[in-house]
């Protein structure tokens, strides 16, 4: 009885193809309507897996094909922006994995154009944002108990890394998780970024940064320090802090069984992304799905805070390669991305 | 392009609702066909609530329609036998909540009857089969690393209770789950059974018993202990641990975010069941359509289960009556019940 | 200026030999007299390496000795009986290690001695009464913000084990001390023990019971369960729980430093009690000696303690020969062990 | 036999009378030789408590007098360097509560002067280095397991903060604390700082600073955070985490108990350093006592310590008051205080 939602993927490298097998088998209401991928095999092989979804020879005609009612891009990051414009063209919502684009200012464009429509198409893949984790922290935040927010504090650890990591790409593929967590559960904007970072193996190429710390003043004064640890070694492991003037709230380490073996207790550690945020993955296609079906604005990241994550990651690239404390503007919201009354995540019930 | 599997819900109370909700909203591929209840109106609203199922007047007429592909059964106890027995004659697949019966007879009726059928038509509602926590010792005790399996060690809490429990409620209501685990994750039955309760508040009624402590004897010598305190204060919580040869595993405690303030470093407890087992009552029926729409053998409680269990909690009454150590038969699991090689769980991909 | 307490120290092995390093080093205000061993080598070099105390060849000479101020007792459990009644005779205050003695009757004759003398000088070392976590434990109960207590549940695990360990052994020395726990934290008595063991490797013994469940109903109704495992394997560990009517309050594992390290978060978990109790070991002789110095009793086991140990063990050993539950007597307290003033502990200030 | 120690106190505030009390108490083989303070009742009251010290109407004629062996120093900060150096013109063991002087020359004038006696009599008060926790986390990163130490991240917080607490005071006597961890924990020396703090509460004085981030790079090129929280409301807590290539690790909480009550899994956390660190403080003081008696260098931090702090805390008031990185000296580290084979902390047996 409840209206299907046929989702075209673009791109079906890990990413997409997680996207996809979850659009089939774990949203309710949804299913993979067709994909694309540079790599035709490829994009046939989890079309056939989904259901028998239609594998596309062109991008630009799966987003306007009729039997696709909302797109989702997990291509490569230079092709982003184009593709979530056309997908504007065609008045389709559009799930956009980060980053919404390569540029502030192309970020800014798609926001200009979505404004121009008058209603939010645009979501952005912030994932977080749905784990259940992150939204515990940020319930406890608006609940008031720990009284204002003054601090962010995130950790950012992936297990293993290439070993060629330029800094920059560190921060954008990686720290902008952090930047938005730290945006999110304050609600602040960031008005200042510090960046140190370091090369943390001799056999790593010269230009890898793969240890950093952030450390951001906010607009209401306060500060956050964030840690970005790619090759970690011991696994993959996310944790979000905010310290208000009461007390302090941080994300629980998720675990399922406590081990006592060989004199030690132990839980387990996640080693990738994807087995950590497996849920948060889900229920943000649900979330997103269900925004699509009722026609409401997404819950989730929007293009707004696309845009400010490419703004705040500009500013942590220059802060970066200069060694110095760099200023970050903080453009004013349009009213469109206003949405002190929507719903977060998807286990209010 | 998945076959829809609709679902008939008999019994429309606190259970059969959370149901009813779950298949309509969370289970992919699964719908509520038609809802019975002895209160007709509210049987009519969970129907309305559900995508506009029907609602039927007559329990054996929504078994036997043929929009039903299979039957949930979340009606009063006493009822069980009788609608799964009915299902059984339809030829239709049933979920029945636990107690499958309320004798051991009663169950053994059904399992002789499924028997007959030659197939596996009946899947009983012990949900804790389907939570990610009581799934993870499973597999670390599976897996071998900590020995062979030789104690189980149960909790089970709730917050409240009524003033009137008498302890053979106790036992079939509650217990029933802790014995279930015990079974489930030793892969052992139990011989032996010993049971001391205690009545805590002097205003609950003479004959409450809202506190037990449950000791068992194995096939393999091994040895169980479990707790259940139904007015534990302060909330709601499950744990099983396995004390194996080299070492042991318990349920980690499910948790959120951890909040620092006045004082304490602490963690949120869940106050009912219907709260801690959220995950686990979703799962249970993805895993059941499933089973129902590939035609095998569900993955969780069996009809054997379900009359094994009968026969360990008459063991028990026995036991809390007489003030002393009772033998439990175990009658031989007959070849319909063996699933070795059955997927468990539904988040194992 | 605090005048030294000198101690007398019989039995020089593993757990006698720790005693007298602790009084020589880590106890202000003692030393060591003097030592005794049926080795005489091995008392005479704990002797020297307690300062150069005086290693003797008669174990009632050194109680007799003017230089000995009070005597501790760790030598083979037969012979603590003689040595406490010695140590009454010459009117010294004597440590003893469990048991107090060999027999209940045994026990209620020191009990007796001491009350003709009409002063407390026998302390028995069940040290957890001075370990930091069950003392907290005892603090939270006593203060009353979990409700009455209405259950105890204990875990006592060794890594390693002989493989010769017949079931007595196991209540006499490892469950004597979980026994204490529950009437200390709870305040109450055991009126019925019901005992079930069992022989976790094929390779042990035949008389050997290595593992094993114990429960017992209290004078208040209350109940306890407690698991005492000899082969653990991962460690030495042990717990205690008190379950009130409005909340729960149970030892927090002591845990220095937590580990990321391949793919597991770990804390280190001890291997034997030594380590585990090492601080309880030094406060149990800091609070003695200080009521020595004072002239008070001592606040942890007394001689009562020790009489109703062995009172609860000879109904345990029968619980597990007989199979069935066995009634234990609750004699009245005797006026000269009421204490309910005394400061528990060695770190109120 | 053991040597005793006699103690010459100077300065019975809050601190001195802790350090009184546990060399009276807590500490063997050590006394309260004789005491000082502005205040003469005050220190007639201690030298009172402490077995009859006495009370010195001088702090220099203390420092000579022949009954004090060694003299320990908790008065008003601006007072340490000269007395520290009137010590070494004595030629006796001082230990000196942090700081050691109030500018790095000063600190620089007594490392000389000690050079120039060609021994070591400087202990300076940073307990952290005898805490369990701190120690327990050395212990790991020295035993290799998590590979080269990278990163240090510290937390560091007070309950509650006068309403005038200028930033310069929060470096010097909250972060001095973790800034000695950084260098004790990695081994390495901090070579860049940038700090930014915020005034958290508008009812406090226009120069408080009163929550502090400091981010610093090290000599091997790693990295440091560390966060200072003067009103964190909820209790005192400090955590140390050392990152490495393999792994981390970090402090563990200290909890006695886990209390259950109220929807929620709770554990204690003191309200102040003098109850976190209460056994740091007694084992600094055996540990500075043993290096008295035994002649050899004290285990914790020396005049060298000391004085690097001194210089790393100027460099972050100056970052504090440019907002720019800084840049810390780091002079190399004379002979005279390299102790890698000095054993550490007193837990060691």
């Amino acid at each position: 009885m409840t209206r299907n939602i046929a989702v075209g993927v673009i791109g079906t490298g890990e990413m997409g193809t997680r996207h996809a097998h979850n659009l089939h088998r774990l949203v309710p209401g949804a299913s993979v309507a067709g994909t694309y991928d540079v790599d035709r095999d490829r994009a046939a092989r989890v079309a056939a897996e989904c259901g028998g979804a239609t594998p596309f020879g062109d991008p630009h005609e799966l987003i306007r094909d009729p039997s696709v009612d909302a797109v989702l891009i997990a291509s490569t990051d230079s092709t982003h922006a184009a593709f979530v414009q056309a997908c504007l063209d065609a008045g389709k919502p559009v799930m956009c994995e980060k980053p919404l684009a390569q540029t502030a200012g192309d970020a800014l464009r798609l926001v200009q154009a979505e404004q121009a429509l008058g209603r939010r198409l645009i979501a952005v893949g912030l994932m977080r944002r749905f784990d259940p984790q992150h939204l515990a922290v940020r319930r406890v935040v608006k609940a008031g108990g720990i009284g204002k927010g003054l601090m962010f504090k995130g950790t950012h650890r992936n297990a293993r890394v290439p070993t060629h990591l330029p800094g920059q790409v560190l921060i954008t593929n990686s720290a902008v998780h952090d930047i938005d967590s730290a945006r999110w559960l304050l609600g602040e904007e960031i008005t200042e970024v510090f960046v140190r970072g370091m090369r943390t193996r001799p056999h790593f190429s010269r230009e890898t940064v793969d240890m950093m710390l952030l450390q951001f003043r906010l607009t209401n004064g306060g500060l956050c320090t964030i840690e970005v640890t790619a090759a970690a070694g011991y696994g993959y492991e996310v944790s979000a802090e905010v310290v208000g003037e009461a007390g302090t709230v941080i994300t629980a380490q998720p675990a399922d069984a406590v081990i006592r073996l060989r004199g030690q207790i132990a839980a387990h550690v996640d080693q990738i992304w994807l087995d950590r945020f497996r849920q948060a993955y889900v229920d943000e296609l649900v979330g997103w799905t269900e925004s699509v079906r009722a026609g409401t604005p997404f819950g989730g990241a929007s293009a707004w805070d696309g845009y400010i994550s490419q703004v705040v990651t500009d500013a942590c690239i220059e802060a970066l390669n200069t060694g110095l404390p760099v200023a970050v503007p903080t453009p004013g919201m349009p009213d469109l991305y206003r949405q002190d009354t929507l719903r977060e995540g998807v286990r209010a019930d």
